[in-house]
């Protein structure tokens, strides 16, 4: 049987390393290629939290846990793959206001960071995950709403 | 200026939670993006080490030390991606000898994750990167060349 290995992270120090976003990827479209496996690890993770916060799986403290610690460290990643020049107006890509936008979006990509890091804490147990999971789910379809193509 | 945000895990408890791969995908194409993705991510990152250790970005403690734990976090996850019938012939894809050398495939898999939690202990100099790279990176190749189609 496969088995996925899951780390939780028992204590965590926020490292802030400012870097240009740009001057980390050769190519624009390899931010964009990033930020894209970034939201699709994250997504995923989520929603397996989705799926127990509404009793379609069943609870369990240990896998919410270790789904939520991986969804708080993903949280972090996709933003540096918002590098200029990468909107677009196909379904789900990032709107250009993004980049007139700024700093909405960064309150909101930070609001989704804090909901998730909630969320964390309680999914510890079964109340816990019924009610954090809405506020980030929310804070996740916000920014959704006002920056990706529907 | 946009930034990156890591985090830096400074203490770990691996809580190994099994679970049968398939049943947390939903259909075998979402097992593969997830896979895919989680080595976009993975791939990202360990690429900055090399360049770090090869001189071709400067050393910088900081950014190392995050974008190895970032590499850490990420070795944990794809291989629950890895479900039955995902084999392919094009180039890129896994090999089916993954399924009929499992044992083989998971201790390839393990040595990788060894050698990334090393490179993130050693990268916190400029020495250590150098030296840790380079083993880390034989066993990414070590895995690929068997089992990934070239």
């Amino acid at each position: 049987m496969q088995r996925l290995l899951v780390t939780a992270a028992a204590a965590f120090i926020g490292v802030a390393t400012a870097l240009p976003a740009a001057a980390q990827f050769q190519k624009p479209e390899d931010a964009v290629k990033y930020r894209k496996a970034a939201f699709t690890v994250m997504g995923t993770h989520f929603g397996r939290l989705g799926a127990m916060s509404q009793g379609r799986i069943p609870y369990d403290a240990a896998v919410a846990s270790a789904n939520a610690d991986v969804v708080v460290n993903m949280s972090k990643l996709p933003y540096a793959g918002f590098v200029d020049g990468t909107s677009g107006t196909e379904k789900g890509a990032p709107k250009a206001n993004i980049w007139t936008e700024r700093a909405k979006f960064d309150a909101a990509a930070k609001k989704m960071q804090d909901e998730v890091v909630k969320l964390a804490a309680a999914s510890k147990t079964e109340a816990g995950l019924k009610a954090s999971f809405g506020p980030a789910a929310a804070a996740c379809k916000a920014c959704h709403d006002d920056f990706r193509n529907p």
